[in-house]
C-alpha cells in the first residue's frame, strides 16, 4: 500500500495539482497575513487623519497584493512545466527603462509618503521648501503646490523638497536692527530708542519689545537690535510697527534738538 | 486506455502545439484585460481634453501590447527548441546602450507625462520652468517650447523642469516700495503717501492699494512699502501707475515747500 | 513510417541543418519587416530636407540590421554546438568599457538626433545653446559649431545643449530704460520722453516704440521704460537709435533750460 | 543492516523532513547567537542613555531576524521541492524599485544611527547642520528638527547632514572689532580701548577681554581686535557688552577733545 | 560505413580537433574582415594628415585583434574542457577595478579621439578649454597642454575639455567701448569720435572701424561702441590703437575748449 | 582492492567527510598566511605609534578572518547538500541595501584609514579640512573632530574630507600690505616702512622682515608689501607688532610734518 | 590497446592529474609573458629616472601574478570538485564594498601614476593643482604635498587633481597696468612711461619691457599695460621693481609740475 501512495503521489499529474494547491493556500495565508501586518503597521505609526490614513494603507496593501500576485502567477506557470526566462527577461526591461526613466517619480512618491507621516507640511501653513516660499496649497504624492506671495502658484516635485522651513510651528520672532548716526552719543541713542518701546504694544506680541544692545559700530553708523516674539504671521507687521514708533521718537528728538 | 492518453499527452510534437496554443490563448486574454485596465485608469484619473486622453491611452497601450508580444515570440521560440541566450544578450546590449545614451530622453517623456496629467503648464501661461520665463506656446512629450518676453524661442527639455511657477494661476499682487529721503519726516512722508493713493483707481485692481508702513529704515533711506491684489498679468502696469501717482505727489509737495 | 520520418527528422544533423535553415529565414523576415517599420517611421514623423532624413533613416536601418547579423551568428554558432559564454563575456568586456568611456557619444548623438528631429537649431540661427552665443555654422550628430560675435569658433558636444535659446523665431522686442534724476518733475521728463519718440521711425520697428511708464523710482534715479517689437536682429540697432533719439531731445532740453 | 539505513536515508521523505528539522535548529542557533552578538556590540560601543539604548537594539535584532526568518523560509520551500526563481525575482524586482526610489531613506537612517552613536548633536544643542542654524528640538532616524532662532521650525532629513558645527560644547569666544578713524593716532586709540575695558567684567567671561592689537589698517580704518572666552550662548551678550563699553569711553574721548 | 563516420565523427577527441580548427579558421576570417573594415572607416571618415592617421587605426586594429584573441583563447580552453568560470570571474573583478578607477582614463581617451578626428583643437591654435586660455602646446591621446599668457602650461586631461571655444579660426572682431561724461551733447561726442577715426587705419584691420552708436546711457555715463573686424590674434593691438586714438582726439578738444 | 578504495571513496557519506575536512584544513592555512601577510604590511608600512597601529591590524584581520568564516560555512552547508541560493540572495539583498545607504560609511572609513596612515592630520594640529578650520580635537575612523576658533566643535565625516591643509608643518609666512596714499612720494614711504622694521625684533621671527617692494599702486593707494618667517601659529601676532610698528613710525612721521 | 588508453585517459583520478599539471604549465607560460610585455611597455613608454621606472613596473608586474595566481588557484579547486560559487560569492561582496568605498583610492592610484608618467609634476615645481597653489614637496600614489606660500602643507589627493598649472616650465610673463588719472593727457603720461622704463634692467629679464599701449580708458582712469618676460619664478620681483621705477618718474614729473 505504502508503494501504491507513493506511485500515487510521484503520478506527475497529481504532483502538479497538488503543488498548484499548495502555492494558492499559501498564497491566501500570506497575503492575509502581509495585510493585517501593513492595517497594523499603519495603525500604530501614523497620526493623520481618519481619510488620508486609509488611503495610504489601501495603496500598500494593493501593491503588496499585486506583487503576491506576480509572484504567485510565475510560480503555477512554472510548475505547468512553462519556461518563464523570457517573460521574466521582458518584466526585467521594462523594469529597467522604468528603472531609467522614473527614478524620480519613485524618489517623488517615497518622499511624499514621508511629508505625509511626519506631518512636516499642512495646508495652510507659510513654508520654505525646494527653493519657493509660500503657503502650502494642496499635498500630494508627486508634487506639492505652494502659493508664492506674489501670487505665483508653484508646483515642487516633492524629490526636490530636501529641508522642509515651517514658519508657522509656533511663535515668531519680530528683529529690528535700527541704524544711528555713529556721530551721536551712544547713551543718548539707547535712552531713545528705549523711551520709544516704552509704551509700545501690539496685540500680537507675545514678549518684548527688548533693546539687545549694540549689534555692530563701525565708523560710519551703529545698530542697535531690538527683538520680540510674536504670534505667527505677524512678526513683519510687528517689525513695521516698531520701526515706525522709533523713527516718530527720533523726528521728534531731532526737531527739538535744531530749535 | 489512460496509458494511451498519457503516451499521446506526452509525444512531444502533441505536448509543443498544445503548449503553443495554450499560450496564444493567454495571450490574447491578457492583453484584453490589460488593454481594459490601462483604459480604466485613464478614464478615471485623467482630466484633460478628449483629444490628449486618446493619444496618452493608445500609446500606453500601444507599448503594453508590443512588450507583451515579444515575451511570447520569446516564448514560443523557446517551446520550439531554440535557445534565447544570444536573442536576450543581443537585446540586453542594445538595451545597456539605449539605457546609457537615451537616459534623459526616458526621463523627459515621463516628466512630460506628468506634466500633462497634472496640467502644471497650459498653452498661453506665463511661467518659470528649467530657469527660463515666458509663456508657453507647446507642450511637447520631449521638450516644452516657452516664448521669452524679448522675443526669444526657448526649446526646454521636459527633464530640466524641475519645479514649475506658474504665473497665471489666480490673482497677482503689486508691490511698490517708495524710498524716501531719511531726513524727511516719517508723519508727513506716510501722509502723503496715503494721500496719492487716496484716489487712485486701476480696472485690473481687485482690492487695495495698501499702505503696509516702513518697511526699511536707515541712516540714508525709509522704504514704505504699498501693495494691491490685481488681475493676472496686470501686475506691473498696476505697480507703474502707482510709482507715478506717488512721484506726481511729491512732486507738487516739493515744489510748494520750495516756494 | 511514421517512425521512420520521427527517426530521419531526430538525427542530429538533420535536425542542425534544418534549425540553421529557420533562422537564416527567419532572420530575412524580420530584417525586411524591421527595416519597412524603421522608414514607415522616419517617413510620418519628419518634416526635415529630404537629403537629411536618407541620412537619419538609412543610419538607423543600419544600425538595426548589424544587430540582428549578430544575433543571428551568435545562434547558428551555437546550433553548431559551440559554447558562446567566452565570446558574450568578451562583448560584454568591450561593451563594458565602452559603456564608461562613450557614454558621453552616445549621449552626444541622441541628443543631436533630436535637435534635428525637432528642428530647434539649423544654421544661421542666433541661439544661445550649452553656455555660448552666436550664430550656427554647423549640425553634427557629435557637436553643434556656433560663431561667437567676437569671431571665436565654439565647439559645442551636443549632450552639452540642454536649454537651446532660439533667437531667430518671430519678431524681437527692444528694451530702453532711460533714467532721469530723480530731482527732475516726472510729468515734464515723461512728456520729454513722447515727444522725442514721436517722429521717431526705423525700417525694422514692426509696433511700437511706446513709453510703458515708471519702471523704478529711487531717491536718485528715476527709470523710464521704453519698448518696441522689431524684425529679428534689428533689435540692438534700433534700441541705439531710440537712445540716440531720446539723449538728442534731452540735450536740447537742457540747453534751452541753462539759458 | 548498513543497507537498510542507508535505503531509508535516502528515502526522499525521509531526507525532506531531516533536512529540514536540521534547517530549523540552525536557524534557533544562528538567531540566538545573532541577537548576543548584536546586544554585546551595543552593550559595549554605545554610551547613550538607557531607553534610546534598547530601541536600537531591539530594532537591529528584529530587522536581523526578519532577514534569517526569509532565507529560512526560502530553503524549506526548496527542500520542499519549488522553484524559487520566480519569487526571488518578484523580491528582486521590489528591492530594484525601493533601490532606486528610498536609497535616500536609507542613507537618513544610516546617518541617523551614527549621529546618533557618536552624539554629534543632542536635544536642546545650539548648532548649524545641513545648511541651517538652531537650537535641537527632536532627533529622529530620518529627520531632525531645529528650531532657528527667528522661530521657524526646519526639518532636516538626516542624509542632508554632512559636517555638524556643534556650538554648544565648551566655552566660546566673544571677539569684537572695533574701527577707528585712520587719522587718529595708534597709540592713543590702544590706550582708550584698553582704559574702557580696564574695569570691564560681565559674569559669564571665563577670561578676558584680552586687546589683540591692530587686526588691519588702511587709509581709511584701523580695526582693533579684542577678544574674551566667555560662557556657552553667552558670546554675542558678552559682545554687545564690550561693543558699548568701548563706545561709551570713546562719547567722552571725543567730548573732551571737542571741548 | 555511415554509421562508422558518425562513430568517428562523435569520438571525442576527432570531435575536439575538429572544433579548435574551425575555431582557428573563423578567427582568422573574422580577424581579416574586421581589420579591412577598420581601415575601410578610417580612410572614409578622416581627413587628418597620414601619420596620426596610421597611429589611430593600427592602435584600433590593435584592440581590436587583442579582444579576438582573448575569446578564442577562452573558446579553445573551454573545448578542452576547463571551466572557464574562475577566469571570467577574475578578468570580471580586474575590469571592474578598472571600471572604477579608470573610467576618467577611457573617458579621455574616446574623447581625445573626437578632438584629433573633429579637429576642433590644433598645434598653435589660440583656444579657450577646459577652464584655461592660451595656446595649444601639444595634443595627447589623455592630455592636452596649453600654455597660457603668463607662460604657465596648463596639463588638461581631455575628459575636462567640454565646450572648445578656438579663437584661431577666423576673423576676429575689435570691440571698444568709450566712455563719455552724460553732461556733453551727445551730437558732438558722436562728431568727436567719428572725426578721430576718420582716417584711423591698421594693417591687421579687414572692414571697420564702425561707430555703431549709443550702447548705453545713464545719469553719469554715455557709452559709444566701436568695432572693427581684424585679423586673427590682432584684435587687441587694434583696440588699443583706437582707443588711443579717440582718447588724443578729446585730449585735443578738451585743451581747445579750456583755452 | 583498488575496486574497493575506489568504492569506498566514491561513497557518499566517506566523500563528504574527507571533504569537509579538506575545506577546514585550507581554512585554517589561508586564515594563519592571511594574518601573517596582514600583520607583516603593517608593520613595514605603518610609522604610527605603537596603540594605533595595533587596534588597524588587528581590525583588519577581524574582518578577514570573518569573511574566510563566512566562506567556509556556505561550503560546508553546500557539500552537505544544501542549496544556497536563498542564503546568497538574502545575503545578496542585505547588501545591495547596505551598499545603498552605507556607501558613504565604507568611504568614510577608507578616507580615515589613510588620513591616518599617511599622518595628514594630527591631534593638535591647526588645519583647515572639509570647509572648517581649527585645532584637530579626535581621529575617528568615521569622524574628524576640529575645534573652531570662535569654540565651535565641528564633527567632519571623513568623506568629506579631501584635500587638508595643515597650517602646523613648518614655518609659517607674516605678511602685511601697507597703504600708503597715492599722493605721498613713494621713496620717503619704503624709507619711512624700512626705517619702522630696523629695530624691529619679535621672538617669533625666523627670518625677516624683509620690505618686498611696490605690490599694486593705483590712482587711489600704493600697496607695501612686508614679508617674515615665523614659528608656527605665531604669524598673527607677528602681523599685529609688524602693522603696530609701522603704525607708530607713519604717526610720527605724519605729526613732525604738520608742526 | 586503444580502448585501455581511453579508459585509462577516463579514469577521474587520471584526468584530474593532468587538468592540473596542464593548469600549472600555462600558468608559468602566462605569467613569464605577462611580465616580459609589461616590463617592455614600460621600458618603451616611460622616460622618468630608473629608480622611479623600477618600482612602478614590478609594482604592475605583482599586481598581475597576484591575479593570475588567483584564477589558477580557484581553477584547482574547481577541478578538485569544489564548488567556487561561495568563495566567489564572497570574494564578490569584498569587492562589492571595496568597489563602493575604495573608488576613490583607486582613482587616486591611476591618476597618480599618470601625473608621474606624464611628467605633469616634479618636486620642486611651482603649480597650481586641485585648487591650492605652491611648491610641489612630496609626489605619492595617493597623495600629493604641496607647499602653500604662507607655509601651509597641503595634502592633494590625486583624483582632485584635474588640471595642473604648472608655472615652473619655461620663461614667465611680468605685467604691470599703469593707472593713470584720465584728466591727464595720454602722449605726456605714455612718454613718462617710456621714459621711465627706458634705463630699466634686471637680470631677471630675458625680453621687455614693453609699453603695450592703453589697456582701459574710462571716464575715471586711463590704464597704460607694459609687460616683460621674465626668468621663470622672477615675474613677481620684475613686476615690483617696474612698479617703482614708474612711479618714482610720476613722482618726480608731480613735483617739477607743482612747482
Amino acid at each position: 500500500m505504502n508503494s501504491t501512495i507513493n506511485e500515487w503521489l510521484s503520478h506527475p499529474l497529481v504532483h502538479t495539482v497538488w503543488k498548484i494547491a499548495l502555492v494558492v493556500i499559501i498564497f491566501f495565508i500570506v497575503r492575509a497575513l502581509g495585510r493585517k501586518l501593513i492595517a497594523g503597521a499603519f495603525n500604530r505609526s501614523i497620526r493623520a487623519s481618519q481619510a488620508r490614513l486609509k488611503t495610504l494603507k489601501s495603496l500598500t496593501q494593493n501593491v503588496f497584493s499585486y506583487v503576491l500576485l506576480f509572484i504567485v502567477a510565475m510560480t503555477i506557470l512554472e510548475i505547468l512545466g512553462f519556461n518563464l526566462g523570457p517573460i521574466l527577461a521582458g518584466a526585467g526591461v521594462v523594469g529597467l527603462a522604468v528603472g531609467f526613466g522614473a527614478q524620480g517619480l519613485v524618489s517623488d512618491v517615497v518622499t511624499g509618503f514621508f511629508l505625509l507621516l511626519e506631518r512636516q507640511l499642512e495646508v495652510g501653513d507659510y513654508v520654505t521648501a525646494g527653493g519657493v516660499e509660500g503657503i502650502v496649497e494642496e499635498l500630494g504624492f508627486r508634487t506639492t503646490l505652494i502659493r508664492g506671495f506674489d501670487g505665483t502658484l508653484h508646483y515642487v516635485p516633492n524629490r526636490n523638497i530636501a529641508n522642509v522651513d515651517n514658519h508657522s510651528r509656533g511663535n515668531m520672532r519680530a528683529l529690528v536692527d535700527i541704524s544711528i548716526p555713529a556721530g551721536q552719543k551712544l547713551d543718548e541713542s539707547l535712552a531713545m530708542v528705549k523711551e520709544a518701546l516704552e509704551n509700545f504694544s501690539h496685540p500680537a506680541i507675545v514678549s518684548g519689545p527688548d533693546v539687545l544692545g549694540v549689534e555692530s559700530d563701525d565708523l560710519a553708523t551703529t545698530t542697535i537690535r531690538v527683538i520680540a516674539k510674536t504670534d505667527n504671521m505677524e512678526q513683519w507687521a510687528v517689525e513695521r510697527e516698531i520701526r515706525q514708533a522709533i523713527r516718530q521718537r527720533y523726528d521728534a528728538f531731532s526737531q527739538s534738538e535744531n530749535e
